[in-house]
């Protein structure tokens, strides 16, 4: 089981992503590392190198390089060598907390797509409120524009990853639209309901409301990219304002307002724990022939290490294999004429 | 300046409606209600008949009556009435609690659209948390599917809501987008970019992303109704579930927890006032030609009373009048070929 690392992604790279993997190291000591990025800067947080193979490189892609301009122009980034050990074969995933957009332009242009999946999506497992759980969404934005056809694709994608994942046994797959009713929606989900009503390999339980995620109404939720984006952010966003709104209204009650809040200490941390979207793993580019996986940009050791996990579960269950056959089982157009 | 309410629509129909008239009834004397449903009902909670006429019907529409068909069978209906007294010119403007479908339909059909708009959209005042503001979204789901061009006429909508109404002077008016940058979007977004950057009656500020909305990002949020839906009911759903989050790890957190929450009340009773939708009034149709408002309908007398306010000051403003001179100086497809 190898993992290529882009040591040099995101904010606080390479000291969080090395330290990370070293964390993960203990948990997981079948994994060979491949760190790609400045040798000496990646040593000087490394406590041990077994396992470990650092595959030295001065070039990375910055956050605000144009995604699809950086992969083709910058061939010797760390993320790019990292992708590319993957296509060879010298690794089975590789894991990036940089820039989002050249991850996924990466994934697409050199790991490649799965047969039979035209577009793949982005997916996180976002938070059950109040419960220990969460249901998996995609695509959050790797498309800005999807067909029926991608949604029906997502279903699968989405209930292989929380069966072999994240062990839910019949995961229930509802289509996010604009009401429950079976006649709501788009053009584009209308089109959507009926492709994941006649799907066999999924547990299609009808549409389900932006409102009711949170509440856990299906185990995957798909969508198209433009609006799963729309919704990852206004959650985010509500809960961050919310938060800050919170605590600046405790700081603005004074002595009491205080006292009140250190008594609360526990119950407060608890409502920021259930929040904290790096405890759910990093965002999969899934439907890829292998595992890509993103955190974001600002995470530390401890993200970094929840995410090796994370890969580690995708290897062992070896999903994507499974993904592959499915699709290469599927009828194609022409078998369906036939038939 | 008379208004048609529909008295039988919603949760606590009549009386939480006919209990919100009389209260707005004090501070604007001035109007006059006519009050649609069933007379001994309503006359139950009126506690004065100055200035309200009640017309007698024993018909109304449910909340679960599929919409088209309601407005068109249930000729009687409270909310059919009162739109046929709107469009007969005998009511400046309508207000229901009822079935929100049921009134777009006959705000559309009945009411009528002004010229040069195509597509009305739905529109609210949300919040933006921590400050004494909010701003302008549409379309929150009137539409399933919308053209770029029904996104410029958003804009323009909003735009004189914002000034006439709310009084802010150079609305900012932000394209909901998948990030800030002018190239980012759906093929829809990116035409739309075009036409609001062309379009001299806006102040367009470019992207606005669904994050930034409850920090004041833009005056105006234009967008199309699937994703303005699914972003309003994840705002909703979110701060909903983290209140609920809030109060059971308070709850769990025995004497100490209770001792700390009554030392912060003030403190938590603000974050709920904050997004406490009701205080910023109801949606409005926006694009008929007349003014058509919906509020929750578990709405309380107070906020029934808040949401005739914001009718006042629509027909006050006489805004839909100057809405209506706007796009009639427009230029047609035909004008515009021969300039």
């Amino acid at each position: 089981m190898r993992i290529a690392v882009d040591a040099m992604g995101g904010d606080n790279a390479p000291k969080a992503i090395v330290e990370g993997v070293m964390l993960a190291k203990k948990d997981f000591p079948e994994i060979e590392f491949l760190l790609y990025g400045k040798e000496n800067e990646i040593k000087k947080y490394m406590t041990d190198d077994k396992n470990v193979t650092i595959i030295h490189t001065d070039e990375k892609i910055n956050s605000d390089d144009e995604p699809v301009k950086a992969i083709r122009r910058k061939k010797t980034a760390s993320m790019v060598l990292a992708a590319q050990a993957v296509k060879n074969g010298e690794a089975d995933a590789i894991f990036s907390a940089g820039n989002t957009g050249a991850l996924l332009a990466a994934g697409l242009f050199i790991v490649g797509r799965i047969k039979g999946i035209d577009r793949p999506g982005l997916m996180s497992t976002m938070p059950v409120i109040g419960k220990d759980a969460g249901f998996d969404m995609l695509d959050l934005g790797a498309n800005a524009d999807n067909k029926p056809e991608h949604l029906a694709n997502y279903a699968v994608l989405g209930s292989f990853y929380a069966q072999k994942v994240r062990g839910i046994n019949r995961p229930r797959v509802g289509l996010l639209n604009n009401g429950t009713e079976e006649t709501k929606g788009s053009e584009l989900t209308k089109k959507a309901f009926e492709l994941l009503s006649q799907d066999p390999a999924i547990h299609f339980i009808g549409n389900v409301e932006a409102r009711e995620l949170l509440d856990g109404a299906a185990d995957v939720v798909v969508t198209d990219g433009f609006t799963g984006n729309a919704v990852l952010k206004s959650i985010e966003g509500t809960a961050l304002n919310l938060m800050a709104l919170l605590k600046q209204s405790i700081l603005d009650s004074g002595a009491k307002g205080k006292l009140g809040a250190l008594l609360l200490k526990d119950a407060l941390r608890k409502v920021k724990n259930e929040m904290d979207y790096a405890k759910h793993g990093g965002a999969v580019l899934f439907g890829l022939k292998a595992p890509v996986i993103k955190t974001h940009g600002a995470t530390g050791p401890e993200a970094v290490a929840y995410t090796i996990k994370q890969i580690h579960t995708m290897l062992a269950t070896d999903v994507v294999a499974q993904l592959v056959a499915h699709f290469e089982e599927m009828p194609t157009d022409k078998d369906e004429t036939q038939s």
